[in-house]
C-alpha cells in the first residue's frame, strides 16, 4: 500500500495536569516564555509565540501530574467525520463534546494504552491585540518575550504497556505513519515514532515498564534553532529548573533536545533540528536494543530516569 | 473544500543546464559541496549529503543556462496514475519516458509557462559505499565534506509570464496548495508560493517581465542552520562566487537565504529556517506591492537583478 | 617599538544622552533587555547581564541625543596615575571628579575631537540580589530576561573632524593600539580602529563630514552568538525599532552586526563575532576608499545615513 | 599589586607527538581540516585557516603520544629578553635554539612539572598562495575546506603532579594571570586556569594522579561558533573518531566544547564561546571539589577518563 497522509493535520493542543498550578504556570510563562491567553475554573490556557491557534496548552490543577488529554486537529470537516467513524468502529470512542476555549466541538476517545484524546477541526486562530502584534503579517505574535521563548507545541511522547498495540491504533484508526520502531532483544517493540507530516515524529510511544496506564513521558516545545536550545539550558540553570538531560542530539529523528522537569513533575522537552522526511515510502527503520544502548547521537547515555519516569509518578 | 495533500511528495530532482559544465561542476562540488554520483554523455549527476535518493541534481552541458526539467516524485504508484491522467486530460502531457540514472519511468509534461517537468515514482535510494557511510543508519552519507555542504535539493522558483495560470495549474493538475500570493497595484499576481507539505514553499512562480518563456529564477539547496548560510557567504566570497543578495530573511515563508550565481549563470540559493505550516486550512495570504517594496524581512532591499534576471538570460 | 598593552583595560561605562528619557529607557530595558540598577536626578543607570560592574550605561535626559561621556577603566591604580599624568601633560585634562553611582573618583578629559571622557579605576562589582543570581558563580546575573538580552557594553564609535589626530591621541596619551585605518583617495584618514586587548576594536573614530564636534556614531552592545543578532533583528521589527542596517558582517574586524536607532535618536549596534587578534605586532592594515566602497563583508552596501548621521543630529 | 599583562602574547605553536603519524595526519587534515604547510624529517607542520602564523602545529612521529613542546610567542624583542632572563634566573632554562620552520630563534625551558616549552618572537606570517587566498585581506586563508575547519590553535591543558608549583611558575616567571583555581577537599590545587589576555584561559594545569610527568591533558582548537562544535560532533561520528565528551558547556571559563581522541591517542578539544574577562583585577575564583563534582555547566558528568587519561598513557 502506498503511504497516504492521514486525516489528522497535527497535535493541535494538549492538556497538562499539575499538582502545583501556580508553580507550573510560572515555569511555562517565566521560563518557557509562553503567553497566558485565558483562565477558566482550574485551568489556564497558553500559547507559544508561533502557534497559529489561540490556545495550544491547557494547564489544569489536579491531584497528580500527567497528561489530561491530547487534541488532534483534523485536516478538515470530512477528515473529521472519517476519523469519528473509525473511532466509533474501533470501540475507542467516547462521544462528542461541546468544545472548549479556543476550539469547536470535539470527539473524545482513548488510545489502547489509556491516553485520553479528542479530534476536532474548528479552531480559533490567534488574533493578536495591538501590543502583541508583529508588523510581519505571517508572524502570529510579537517576538522577544522573557525566557526561552518556545515557538509552538511540537510532539508528544506517551508511555505504553503495549507499544505495538498503540502504534497499530495510531496507524489504522488515526492514520499516522510510522517512521521508526525500536525493539528489545526479544523483538518486542519498545518505541514507535509516528507522524502525519514530513516531520519525523509527532506522536511517539515508549514502553512503560510500570503497572500504570496512560502516563506521559514528555511534551515537547519547538524553538527554531539549536542556539535557542543551548540558551534554554542556561535559563533552566539560572531559574533552578532540574535538567534531566543536557542539550544533545537524538539518533532517531535527529532532533536536538533539552529535557527538564517543570515544577509539577512533568517532563518537558525543548527541541528543534529534526530531519524532515520527504521520502513518501521511506522504509520503516527498526532499531535494536544494542543500537539504542550505544547512546544518543554523539554517544550521550540516557539516564535511568529516562526509562522509568513518567507522570503520574 | 478542505485542503488535501496532493499526489506529489516533493521535487525529487532537477536538471540544470550550463554553458560551462566544468566550471559549474567545480562550483557544485567544491563550493556547494555536492557529491558526483554518475556521468553519462553531457550530464553529471549529483546529490547533497542528506538526499535520500541517489541523484537529485543533473547538470547538463547546453548552449544556454537554465532549467532542463524538474522531476516531481509522486506519493506512490496510484498517485502517479492520477497525476498522469490529469496531465493527459489537461493537454499538458507529452508522454512516458524510460527513466534515467537514479529513477524509473517518468511522464513528461509542461507547465503553462513552458517549464518542462516529469512525474515519477520509482527511485533509487542512495546506498553509500563504505567510505561515504555514516554509522548513524538514518544519515544517508558521511558529513564533513568540503565547501558549504548543502543537505538536499529544496525548492524551485520559476519565472512565468502568467503567474496565475501557472499557480492554478499547480493547484488543479498537480495538487499543490497555495500559501502566499503577491500582487501588483493592478491586482495581477506577481508571485505564488505553493507546497504539498508543511514546508511553506516548494514550487514558486514569479512574474517574468521579459518576453522569454520557461526561465528559471533559482534553484534552492537546504542547509540545517542559519550559521551554515552565514558560513556559505564566507565561502562564496573566498571562492569568487558572485553574491547577489547577502544572508537575510524573507518575509514570505520566513526563509533565511543567500543568493549567488553559479559560473554557468544560474541563480542559486542556500536556504533554511522557513516557518512550517501546520494549519491545514491556513488562509492564503495576499501581499501587496507596497508590502513587498518595504523590503525583505528586516528591510533589506531587493536588487534590480532580482526582478529581471533569469536563465536563459 | 614593540607593541605594549596600554594602561586602559576597557571602556567601563558610557553615558548616553536622550531627549526622550522614557522612550529610550523602554528601548534599553524592553528591547535590548538591560536591567535598571539605579536612578538619580535625570539619569538612570543600567547594565547588561554579563557586565561585571554594577553600572555600565548611564542614560541621561538632555535636550539633544549624543554621548555624555565615556568612562575608561584603568588597569590599576598605577596605570591610572600614568594616564592622568599624560592627560595633564597633553593639555586634554579637566581635573578630578568625585565619582558616580557605581565607580570611584575619575579624571575628566576631552579627545581632540571634543568627546568627553573620564579615566577611573575603583569600581563597584555587581552583587546580584537573590532573585537575579545565577547558581554559576561566574555568571554575574540570571539569564533569560526579555528582549535581545545584550551581555555587556562593547565598543564605541566616535565621529571626528580629524581622525588622524584622534587616533594619535588614543595611541600616545591613552595607550591604544591601532589595528586598522581607512583612508580616502587623498590619503586622509577616514576611520581608525583601536584596542587595548585582543579584541580587534574598542575605540573607533570615523570622519565627521559635518561641522559639528563631539558627535557619537554609535554605541555597541555585545551578544555571544550570531543567532542572537538575527533574533535581535526580529525583535527590532516586532517592537517598531528602525533598522538602519540588517545583520551582516563587517570586513574590518569581521564583526557581525545589527544597526538601529533608539527612540532618542542614537545609533545602537548589537554585535558579536569579531576576529580576536593574538598577533602582538600585527601590521596596521590600511584600507582604501575603493576597498570600503566594495561594501561590507558579503558585499552589503552602507546606506548614506551611515556616512552622515550622528548624534547630536 | 595591580594586574599587568605578561610578556607572553599567546601560545604560538605546539608540537604533538604520535605513534601513528599517517593516521594522526589524516585526522588533523581530513577531520579537523587543518592545512599541511611543510614536512621535514619525521615532522609535518600544519595550520588552521585563521592562524596568522605559517605553522602552529608540528606533528612529530614518536614512540609515544604526548606533547613535544609548546611555543610561547613573546610580545616583542624586549619581552623576549625579560622572559629569558627570568627563565635563566629560575633555573628552568635550557638554552637557545636555532629556530624551526616558521619561526626564528627560541629559548628552551621546562615547567616544574616537566613540560618542554620555548619562548620566541620572530615568526613567519602566513602568506597564502593564490589558490588559498581570500579576497578579504584580513582573512589569512580561504575558508570552506573539508572537515571541522578549525580556525586556530587555542589553549593547552597540561597534567601536573603539583598544580600550585606550575601555576606559580606560570605567574612569576612567564607572567600569566590566574583566573580560576580548583581545589580538593584537603585544599590542594587540582586545577589552575591562566591567561595573558582577556581570554579566560590559555595555559591550564590539572592534577596528574599518576606517577608520570610532563603529560598532556589536551590541545584545544578554536572554531567561531557553537554550531561548528555541534557539526564537529557529527563529523567525528561519521569519521569514526572516538568522542570522550559530547558538546556541552564548561562552568569554568564557560567554554563550549567537544572532546575526542586523535588516532595517536592524544585528547583533542574543539572549543569556542568562552567568556572574555575585561575586568583587569577580577578576583581569582576558587572552586571546591563539591562544586566541580556537580558537573559541567548544565550538569553533564565528567567521565572517569577525564580525570586519569593523559598522554603518554
Amino acid at each position: 500500500v502506498e503511504s497516504e497522509p492521514g486525516d489528522i493535520a497535527h497535535i493541535g493542543h494538549a492538556e497538562l495536569l499539575t499538582p502545583d498550578l501556580d508553580a507550573s504556570l510560572r515555569f511555562l510563562t517565566g521560563v518557557l516564555g509562553m503567553a497566558e491567553v485565558a483562565r477558566e475554573g482550574q485551568s489556564v490556557h497558553l500559547r507559544g509565540y508561533g502557534d497559529y491557534q489561540r490556545c495550544t496548552l491547557k494547564l489544569t490543577a489536579s491531584e497528580q501530574a500527567g497528561l489530561g488529554h491530547l487534541g488532534l486537529r483534523a485536516r478538515g470537516p470530512a477528515a473529521l467525520e472519517r476519523l469519528v467513524s473509525r473511532l466509533e468502529a474501533s470501540g475507542a470512542g467516547a462521544g462528542w463534546q461541546d468544545g472548549d476555549i479556543g476550539h469547536g466541538p470535539s470527539y473524545r476517545a482513548h488510545t489502547p494504552g489509556g491516553h485520553a484524546f479528542e479530534v476536532y477541526f474548528e479552531t480559533e486562530r490567534y488574533d493578536a491585540a495591538a501590543e502583541d502584534r508583529s508588523p510581519a503579517r505571517n508572524q502570529f505574535a510579537r517576538r522577544g518575550g522573557p525566557g526561552v521563548g518556545v515557538k509552538r507545541l511540537d510532539h508528544t511522547n506517551l508511555m505504553s504497556a503495549d507499544v505495538a498495540a498503540d502504534r497499530v491504533f495510531a496507524e489504522k484508526v488515526l492514520g499516522y505513519r510510522t517512521l521508526d520502531i525500536s525493539i528489545d532483544d526479544a523483538g518486542r517493540e519498545t518505541g514507535a515514532w509516528t507522524s502525519t507530516t514530513i516531520a519525523p515524529l509527532e506522536l511517539v510511544f515508549v514502553a512503560d515498564h510500570s503497572t500504570r496506564t496512560g502516563r506521559l513521558h514528555h511534551l515537547a516545545f519547538w524553538v527554531d534553532t539549536r542556539e535557542e536550545v543551548l540558551r534554554a539550558a542556561d535559563i533552566f540553570v539560572d531559574h533552578g529548573v532540574e535538567i534531566e538531560l543536557a542539550p544533545a542530539r537524538h539518533t532517531i529523528g535527529s532532533g536536538f533536545f533539552l529535557y527538564g522537569f517543570e515544577p509539577g513533575g512533568n517532563r518537558i522537552e525543548v527541541t528543534t533540528g529534526t530531519d524532515l522526511v520527504y521520502d513518501p515510502d521511506a522504509p520503516v527503520r527498526v532499531w535494536t536494543a544494542a543500537e539504542r544502548a550505544a547512546g544518543i547521537g554523539w554517544g550521550t547515555a540516557f539516564p535511568e530516569s529516562w526509562r522509568s519516569y513518567g507522570t503520574p509518578v
